[in-house]
C-alpha cells in the first residue's frame, strides 16, 4: 500500500518544514496543522525570497492552492 | 490531532491579520469573517503594494481564491 | 460566530461597491445581485483602469472567478 | 432577495451584449443562450481587439471559464 | 427557454468549426464529437498560429479546459 | 450521437500519438493508458521542444490538467 | 482495457522517478507514495533547475496540481 501524502504531513507535525509556494517564495517553520486541501499552518515561520528572510511571523495559514511542495527541513543540503 | 487551518482563522477573529494576495498585494485589517473557501472579511483595512498604503477601506471581502497566506499581525518583524 | 463573506455582500445590496478584478481593472457601481460563486451584478457601473474611467455601463455581470475583492465604496480614502 | 446573475443573463436573451474575455478580447453580439457555467452563445457576433473588429461570426460558443464580464450593450459609453 | 451552448455544439456536428485556444492558437476542422467538459474531437483539422497553418492532423482531441470559443466556420469574415 | 473524446482516446490505444502540453512542449509516444481526467500514459516517448527531442523515456504519466490536445500521429503533415 | 495512470504510479513505488513541475523545475527521487490527486511523496530527492541540483531533501510532498509529468527514471536518455 502506498504511503499517502497527507500521512507524511501528519508525521511532520510539530517539526520544521520548508514550504515552497508558486512564484518562488518559501516559508520555513514548525508545521502545526493542515487539512485535506493541503492548507497549512506554520508556527515561528520565516518567509524567504531569493535566499533572504523577508518576514518573520508567529503563525501563518498558507492556502494549499499556492503550495508547490512541502519538505521536512532536516535532510536539506 | 492536527490544528485545522480554519480553526486558526477562527481564533484570529476580531484581531489584526496580514493577508497576502497573488500578485503581491497585501491587506492588513481586522479579521471579521471567513468561510470554508477562505473568503475573508476585513474591517478597517489597508491595501499595501510595494510597502505603500494604496487604499484604506472600511470593509473588504477578499476572495479565497486569490489568497496566498493569512498571518496574525503581531509577531511580524 | 464569524461573519460570512456572502452576508456582507447581502448587506451591501443597493449600495455602491468597488470590485477589483484580476489583472488590475476595477468596477464601481451599485451592487444589485450576487450568487454563491461571487458572480456579481452591478448597476450604473464604471470600469476603471489606471485611475481612468474606460467604460460606463447600465449593468454588468462580473464572473466571480475574476474577482479579487469587493469593498463597500464609502470609507475609501 | 438579491438579483441572481443568471437571471440578468436570462433577461438579456435576444438582446445585444458585450462579453469581455480574459486576455482583453471582447465579443459583441446577440445573446442567444447560456448555461450555469456561464458558457454563452452569441449570434451575429464581432470579435474585437484593441478597438478593432478582427472577426465576424454568425454564431459563437464562448466558454464561461474565459469570461470576465457580460454587459447588456445599450448604456455603454 | 435559452439555447444551451452544448445544443449548439450538437447542431454543429459533422460541420466545420473554428476553435480558439488559450494562448492564441486555433484549430479548424470538422466537429466530430464533444462532451460536457467541452472536450472536442475534430477531424481533418488544421492548427493555425498567426494566420499560418502549422500542422494538419487527421483527428485531434482538444481539452475543453483550453478552449476559449468555438464557432461554426461559415459566417466568418 | 456525438463521438465522445474519451472514445477516441480508447481507439488510439497502442498507437502513436502527439500530446501538446501547455507551455509548448510535446510528447510523442505510444498511448498505453488514460483516465477520465485525461491523465495519459505514453510508452517509448520523446519529449520535444522547439522541434528538438530533449528527452526519451520508456514511459511517462502526463497529467491531464497540462494537456492541450492529443492527436493520433499518422495523418500529421 | 486501458492502463490507468495511477496503476503506473503504483508500479513505480520504491523506484526512481523524474517529476517535472510547472515552471520547469524537476525532482528526482524514489517514489514513496501518491494519492488520487497525484500528490506525490519522494524520498532522497534532488530538485533540479536548468540541469543543476539546487536542493537535496530526505523527503518531499509534491502537490499534484503542480505536476506536469512523472516518468520512471531508467529509460531516460
Amino acid at each position: 500500500m502506498p504511503v499517502r501524502p497527507l500521512d507524511i504531513l501528519n508525521k511532520s507535525l510539530k517539526s520544521p518544514v520548508i514550504v515552497r509556494l508558486k512564484g518562488g517564495r518559501e516559508f520555513r517553520g514548525i508545521l502545526d496543522g493542515y487539512d485535506i486541501h493541503m492548507n497549512l499552518v506554520l508556527l515561528n515561520a520565516e518567509e524567504i525570497q531569493g535566499g533572504e528572510i523577508v518576514r518573520r511571523v508567529g503563525s501563518v495559514i498558507i492556502r494549499g492552492d499556492t503550495v508547490v511542495f512541502v519538505s521536512p527541513f532536516p535532510g536539506g543540503e
